[in-house]
C-alpha cells in the first residue's frame, strides 16, 4: 500500500479545503508474450500510443493523477488536499487491503470525495463518467461420491449415482434459456428501469459499437447494453473433475466455479441465501446418494454513484473544458470492491472517471493506452482538482 | 503384433485337428509410482503374488498359455493347432490391431474357437467363466459460441448464451435421476430379463461383495449387478472449457466426453443415431445463438458367449478338473472389442477363461497376480486344450 498525502497550497488553509482520496492500483495482470506485438514488459510508443501491460489499467492513470497534483502543487494552485492511496493487490483480490484501511482509517482524515480513473470510454472518441458498476459473487459447488476413488466406467457405469450427472442437472437449472437467472426472488430487488435509464440506454447504444452487434435495432442495442451493465447475470465458468478426465473414468467429485453479478438493489447476503437455498432444494430433488457443498468466495458490492452530487457536475464540467463535449454517463458491467468499500468506509461520493479508449485492451494482449488521453486525462484532474476547490 | 502357431503333435493329423486362436496384448498402462507398494516395472514376488504393472491384465495369462501349449507340445500331448496373436495396443485402443487381422486373415486359415484370457473373478475364492461384456461408444459433445474468444464475465455476462450453459443443460437430460438413459428409444431392444438371468444373478450377488454393498438385500445386490453387467448406461466424464478456467471468464466453448456402454440387443448404429437425434432435438429446444457438433469415437460392440456349445462345456469341465468347483458364469461391465471383432473375422466362438481374482488391481497400484492362479491357471489351459481336441 503506497499512500502520499499533498495538503492544499493555500498556506494555512488546508484544515478547512476539501479532502479528496485519489485510489489506484500498480499491480497488473499476467502477460502471455507470444501474443504481443510489443515487449510487454517494456513500454513501447508507436501511432501516438503507449503499449505495455500495466499502462491503461492502472498506471497510466495514476501517473496522469500524480503529475496534475505534482503541477499544481508546483504553481500553489492545489486547492484542496490530496490523498494517494495505491495498492499492488487489486488484480489479485485487494488481499488485505480492507483489513488495512480500516485499521488506519484515522490516518487519512475526513475525506470529502473519493476519485478513481480504472475503467474505460464506450468508444474510442467520446469522453465519459463511469457512474455505476455490477457488484460479484463468486461460489463453488462441489458434489462428491461416497466412492473412496475415481472408478471406471465399464466397471462400475450404471449402478450410482454420478457426480458430473448430478452437477449438471442442478447448474443446468440456474439460468433459462432466454438468460434470466432461475434463484426464486433473485431478481426480485433488482431496481426498476426508469423513463430516464430507458433513453439513456437508448442514446448510449449508438455508441456501443464494440459493445453490442451492428445489426441490432436501437431497442435491442439498448437492452443488450443493459444486460451487460444495469441487469444482473449468473455465469458457470468451469466444471473441474477429479482425476484423469479420460473417456473411460467415472469422477469421484466434481467441482463447478459459478459467479453471479449483482446490481441495485440486490443484497449480497440475500442473494447468497437465495442461491444456497434453491441450489440444496434442485439437489435434494435429484434425490441422490452423493453429497453437495457450496462454498462462497470472493464477494463485492455493486455501485451505484451519485449522479446529481456537486463533486459528479464538477467532474462533467472538467471533462467538458477539456474535451469540448459533455461526457457520456455510462456504467460497467464488471466489478471494483474498493469502491463501494471505501464510499462506506470514507462516507463520502466516488466519481469514477475513465481515461482510456474502448479499444485500451486492459487484461489482454497489446494493452495500450493513447498519448492524447494521457495528457489529456492530467488536464481533467486538474481542472475537477479546481472545480471541487471552488 | 505377435504371430506363433503351434500345430498339432498328432503327425499328420494337424490338417483335421481343431485350431483355436489365443488373442491377448503385452501392452499395459501407466503407473503411478508413489502409490505402489512395489517397483511398477520389476516383478516382486510377496505373500505368494506377483507385484508388478501387467501381470494380470494381460502378461501373466499369456505366459500360462504359452507354457500350457509348450508343455502338452514338448511331451507330444498337442492334439490341437494353436495360434497365438497377441497385440501391444490394446490399452490405446488396438490402432491398426482391426486392419492388420483382416488384411492377413487368410494366414490365420480356418479357427474353431477362440480363446481369451483378461478378466477376473467375481471374488477372490471361486473360478469363473465370462460369457458377455458391454459394448461401448465413446462421444464428444463440443459447443461453441459465435463470438471469437473467451470473455469477460463482468464486462459481457448476462448479453449472451453461455455455451457452458447450453452443454450442461443438453448433458443434463441424458440421464433420469433413477439412472434411466433418457434417449428415447435407448432401452427399446434391450434383451428382457429372462428367468434364468434372473436367478442366475441372485446366486452371483452372493459371490459379488467387492461390486456390491454388503448392507443391500438380495434383490438389490443382483440388480446393482445387473445394472453393472448387463444395462446399458451412459457416463458424463468431464467438460473441458476454452481458456483459463479462472472464475472471471466465460469460455468460448466446451466439451463434454460422454459414453454410453451398450448390450444384447442394442445395435451400434441405432444407438449413435438415436443418441445423435435427441441431442440435437434439446439444443434446439435451447434456442441458443451457439453451435453444437457431436463426434463419435471409438465404438466396441457388446459380446454375449454362446454357453450352451461344446466348447463353453469343455471349459468348464477344464476348470472344474482343476478348482475342484463348478465356475460361476459371469459377465464384465467393460468392454473388450477383439472379443466380438475375432468372432465376426473367424466365425468362431470365443471363450474367455478369468485367471485373476478380483482384487488383482488391473490398471491400478499394486497390481497382482496370485502365483497359485498362474499354475492352476496353466493346467486349465492345459485341461481345455485337452477337452477340445477329444
Amino acid at each position: 500500500l503506497v499512500v502520499a498525502k499533498f495538503m492544499s497550497t493555500d498556506i494555512g488553509e488546508s484544515f478547512k479545503a476539501k479532502t479528496l482520496l485519489f485510489y489506484g492500483h500498480y499491480d497488473v495482470q499476467p502477460a502471455a508474450k507470444k501474443k504481443w506485438s510489443y515487449p510487454p514488459w517494456d513500454m513501447t510508443g508507436a501511432d501516438g500510443y503507449l503499449y505495455g501491460r500495466g499502462v491503461s489499467d492502472n498506471k497510466g492513470p495514476i501517473l496522469a493523477t500524480v503529475f496534475a497534483v505534482a503541477s499544481l502543487y508546483r504553481n500553489r494552485q492545489l486547492h484542496c488536499n490530496v490523498c494517494f492511496l495505491i495498492e499492488g493487490e487489486e488484480e489479485a483480490g485487494s488481499v488485505g487491503f480492507y483489513a488495512a484501511v480500516e485499521q488506519y482509517r484515522d490516518y487519512f482524515g475526513h475525506v470529502d470525495v473519493i476519485l478513481i480513473s480504472n475503467s474505460y470510454w464506450i468508444d474510442d472518441e467520446t469522453p465519459c463518467l463511469t457512474y455505476g458498476l455490477r457488484g460479484v459473487i463468486h461460489t463453488e459447488i462441489e458434489v462428491v461420491s461416497p466412492a473412496n476413488a475415481d472408478v471406471h466406467s465399464g466397471v462400475m457405469g450404471g449402478a450410482f449415482a454420478e457426480p458430473l450427472q448430478d452437477i449438471v442437472k442442478v447448474v443446468g437449472q440456474l439460468v433459462a434459456r432466454d438468460r434470466q437467472v432461475l434463484i426464486p426472488g433473485f431478481n426480485d430487488s433488482v431496481r426498476p428501469t426508469s423513463r430516464e435509464e430507458q433513453e439513456l440506454f437508448t442514446e448510449l447504444a449508438a455508441y456501443a459499437k464494440t459493445h453490442v452487434p451492428g445489426e441490432l435495432d436501437d431497442m435491442a442495442k439498448a437492452q443488450m447494453l443493459m444486460a451487460k451493465w444495469r441487469f444482473p447475470t449468473l455465469t458457470v465458468h468451469n466444471i473441474e473433475v477429479s482425476g484423469p478426465s479420460s473417456n473411460t473414468v467415472i469422477p469421484r467429485s466434481c467441482k463447478a466455479l459459478v459467479s453471479m453479478r449483482i446490481v441495485p438493489d440486490q443484497d449480497l447476503n440475500d442473494v447468497i441465501n437465495k442461491f444456497q437455498r434453491y441450489i440444496k432444494r434442485v439437489f435434494v430433488e435429484l434425490q441422490s446418494t452423493n453429497t453437495l457443498t457450496i462454498t462462497v468466495g470472493h464477494r463485492a458490492n455493486w455501485w451505484l454513484g451519485n449522479t446529481v452530487s456537486k463533486y459528479f457536475k464538477a467532474a462533467e464540467r472538467a471533462i467538458e473544458q477539456e474535451w469540448k463535449m459533455k461526457p457520456l454517463h455510462i456504467r460497467e458491467g464488471g466489478s471494483i470492491p474498493a469502491i463501494p468499500f471505501l464510499e462506506s468506509v470514507f462516507k463520502a461520493d466516488a466519481i469514477h472517471i475513465p481515461m482510456g479508449q474502448a479499444s485500451d485492451c486492459a487484461h489482454l494482449p497489446n494493452e495500450r493506452l493513447r498519448l492524447q488521453n494521457l495528457i489529456s486525462g492530467q488536464r481533467v484532474i486538474e481542472n475537477f482538482l479546481y472545480e471541487i476547490s471552488r
